[in-house]
């Protein structure tokens, strides 16, 4: 913490903030300025508890420097954090660029067949789908539950596809950790902290979504709730950000990747879907996404939109995921990533579980 | 929902749009104008799934019109709800300002009683204190929990102020319910839906803060999850939101107070507080609040700021509290309301039961 | 500015890092932490030019501290800035709250006319109206100009009220500065820099709008470009601030009046008008402007809304006014001010010459 | 315009909204739904003037439908516009992608070279730099003004790369026209509109940047002032919008780019350098941007970025420009676009007359 004094601050007043800063426990430094001092707080262990600081006569301004958060930060660990899965080439934050898609919500097992089917093809290693859907209104769809979790283990059963699925509370988190092999957190729940810590004591990687207006700092350590219960296999994913503008339903905001990637070693993938809201921008921010850097995409992708019980006018048809996945092709290369193959999925999926093992591991 | 077309659009576009409108069960009225057609979509009950229309050829564009929200809106019910508690002459909605006072988190029976002793005296009807606290850092105090409620329980006894405080999951609003005689439901659980339908079922009112980046009509269906669950017993709380704005943490959206009381016959508070998050903009926003038309104020007051567990630099001392409520009598009147006098809650305290009676009413 | 290093960080990086902020000019002053060392930079007068110090390995982060502002400062001015008029009580600053009233556009003499005559009556000391008007579309009115002027000028020779109008660029700053007592810059200009440092070389106060995004510093920072020109009488407005909320055409921002007051002495007016696009929300946040303590208010009223050539929605009518000002008579002296009485600008008029003096003067 | 009636109004409230909209001169179409009636509007040529409509008994709200834009829109111009200098291959609009590289002010004729040499190597086809710099602080570098606009010149004859920089006011503008190719107007200046008009009747291309806080529709609406004057030579410009995020200055919004695609034939390039404010976020957004399909570049290059004038941070060194130009010729094929080779500019420069010819035209 530093403590900017007015330019008209006394030395006395100066004096009675470092003997306050003293009194709470820390060490004060004062700093003469050419046009004020500024006391440096020193000692402290996690954040300064500021208490009535700002209101001391001659103080102009607090201003906080440590980081709260520890175990999501590269000073705690230096070299990125791959989460892989056994028995496949599958990983996020490795070499090769990580895919996501499949339906918003999985309304029965023909939709997620259909849709599986495709999306594998063209190369996902992932399947999405929602069993429990946060709903703005509670006279929407909101999900198969737990049929919906059994779908989508068939469709790993079928197509070797890792299988991503929305917990909305400790009752799914605990089936969904059951049934899939990675737990995503959305959005409106990046700072439900009793459900993340509950993800923490999880024995599944965690797909944690950016809140509507998380700072980079609360995204951080919404995945240090994660983290500090034992569970380090966190994935970060932007999906758009609320502001004033009104021409896409969020504004995706690709400079949080390299921000990311900066201060944190977890991996930091893309939802162009929600973070667009429209299907005709989802294709060319999915390309964007992927040449910033990021490690990954999740794409809905519906066998048929209009017919889609949530989320029609974002999700691709499978005819322009296709095409997305050809591009991503091009484009992966230039940062240094590898896309998988056509067809991969469906070989590698002999030897998978019908429940996936619980070995992932963090490298 | 009104469908906007190109002012290039053909004829046999237009028709189409109208096909394919009728085809997902609706009926479209097309209106030729000066510049381009619009159509007009009617025969919904509620949101229109657009599926793939923004994507036919001619579309330019999807206005949505209906409202998803009905129990909350004043089309469902014309006058004020009032929220009252039997034996008091506390409520929200009615023509008395509800004042709630009381420190962030309740950090020990001694500081409970300290603060409580003071803003009952200065006239608040309402103790809020938290017993669990959401906070952004899971290295931060959370809160006594139970024990927490149980000091609450024993002001209630003392003071004869109703008790109001935070439930962050399942197991807390069990918890907070029993003790409490409102619930609160925190700004980062506004759409922790799941949470809402657990507090649609519970027997006491529910204190719903505004999320940080919720629109009107996202906080309207926040209250719509929990009346839809039957408890229509539901205040709301403006307590500022995310924007780019720095010398607040954040914006305190006073308009919104206006805004609701148009739409919704639900009562309206406001958090000056967490809406600046410093102390020396409480009492000027708690002043505007109450002159913009607000139904109650909630204000973090705490015996000694200076050693406050959370939220320190944003907690009123005592004696500023006192100010407070003098500028607020002064106001009040203007837009009607009235404040309740110095020390009428201790006497009101003989009749009030040690666990609040279940039996609050709507009118 | 301080420069955060790593966890990490070795003492040759921190040691280079002092390096280059010496070879920059400054002094360098490390502070180690019980986390990681920071580094202090002192020697600068205004802002640190960073150049690549964040690039150099082991730096974490800058963070700066110095205030780039100076004339606007209480660091300069301790006491509040008063702006007042000779052979009037109308002042912005002082004890009596300043109210500017009037319509949007001036659209003719009689609306003119109309409109002053009853904000006049209601109390306003000064008259608003837009010649030159700013408008998002190159198809809509854009103002009597010149024309527009004199009918002002004879509406302050009949009523006595000051007159206050928008300049939009160099020519119309030099017409304004001739006809009005106060020259307004718009919000959209408020970054204008050349027509600040114009308006900072007019001989008139200038009312200078907070633009659409602008940070407080941003602000500041404006009103420092037209007093950095000798022109000391600036008069700050808050009107609204672009956010995602959407139930108002901005968001008024209330706490930025006492954050203004904390920093700077300049006087602060808040425009509810511009600040909620809405008439039926103009009085509500009228009162809370008075209440939140600011200095004066600017209102749009409109002889006849349905008619007006530009902002109707938000126009008040002049009965809605009247009972504005009776309500703001009210809440006035809650927070020290004091409100003309009714009439008293007529009175006034006697001797006010047609184009007004240039010997306002700062207090 | 669509008028949303309340679900209670009464069949004479639908009635006298009719009224009210036929007396204004438009046509009312009421629609009866299954929860309310809404009423179009038709009959207006531009924006319907809504007056007090939202205020008549049983109205609920307004939905704005016309576009108030006109000459920008795909319904005016269906194909690309594509803005070519005659005499040399570069273009914005056409299927090259048009990079614009240098520093962010002219300091003196040799860092302009020396920033020149490099760029050109690299591939730029256009040179930029600032001659007038529109600061924050009064007590910056504001620019070298003409001697800058010089330096350009004689940059331009010797590489023969086309000159962009910004023009403040008027006066600068006369003189940028007179020297430059492409007249930049900053996102500051966006709706000043007074200088769009005077960009609208100048004979050179006009660079438009976005507003901080400016909507798609405020951004349409800016370029609509230029073409409006005659001058169809327009070219977008996305350089990062305002918002509560703080992990770099603006946040670069991509999304911008299709959705400007969809509605308008003009050219829009994008600004990583604003965009992020940060030096390493620069590389990672270019690629992004040219994925997500942009038209073109403008990044900012310094030879000693230690020692700018301004925004040092952001600037890249011209070793980091090369190898951001080697990534962008790779990414450029998958979207479509080609990128001109090394070293050509400087043959076609011999054919560059000294002050640029004003024959550009628009296909």
């Amino acid at each position: 913490m530093l403590v900017v004094m007015q330019a008209h601050a006394t030395e006395e007043q100066v004096r009675a903030v470092c003997q306050k800063i003293e009194s709470l426990g820390y060490r004060a430094h004062p700093m003469p300025g050419a046009q004020r001092t500024a006391v440096c707080v020193t000692g402290n262990k996690g954040e300064v508890e500021a208490g009535t600081l700002e209101e001391l006569p001659g103080v102009q301004e607090l201003i906080r420097v440590s980081k709260p958060y520890k175990l999501v930060s590269r000073d705690f660990k230096e070299e990125n954090s791959v989460i892989s899965f056994p028995g496949t080439d599958a990983s996020f934050g490795g070499s090769g660029l990580a895919i996501i898609a499949g339906p918003c919500a999985i309304e029965s097992r023909d939709q997620a067949f259909a849709a599986a089917e495709r999306v594998c093809r063209a190369g996902a290693q992932f399947f999405r789908g929602g069993a429990y859907k946060p709903r703005t209104s509670p006279y929407s769809f909101q999900g198969l539950e737990e049929e919906g979790l059994q779908i989508m283990a068939a469709v790993r059963d079928k197509f070797g596809m890792k299988i991503v699925t929305e917990a909305i509370d400790k009752e799914s988190l605990k089936l969904v950790a059951q049934y899939a092999d990675v737990i995503q957190i959305g959005a409106r729940n990046m700072q439900n902290f009793s459900l993340l810590k509950c993800a923490g004591r999880a024995r599944r990687p965690v797909l944690l979504k950016r809140g509507m207006s998380a700072t980079l700092e609360e995204f951080l350590m919404a995945a240090e709730y994660v983290m500090s219960e034992g569970n380090y296999n966190v994935i970060l994913c932007e999906r758009g950000v609320r502001t004033f503008a009104d021409h896409t339903r969020n504004t995706l905001d690709l400079s949080l990747v390299p921000a990311v990637q900066r201060l944190s070693h977890l991996p930091i993938i893309v939802d162009p879907s929600h973070g667009t809201g429209k299907r005709n921008k989802v294709t060319p921010l999915s390309r964007a996404a992927v040449a910033v850097g990021a490690d990954g995409l999740i794409v809905e992708v519906h066998p048929e939109p209009d017919k889609a019980l949530s989320d029609g006018m974002q999700s691709l048809y499978p005819d322009q995921f296709d095409e997305l996945m050809a591009q991503v092709r091009q484009i992966a290369p230039v940062v240094g990533r590898t896309v998988p193959g056509i067809g991969v999925r469906t070989r590698l999926s002999q030897a998978a579980p019908a429940i996936a093992s619980p070995a992932t591991r963090i490298s």
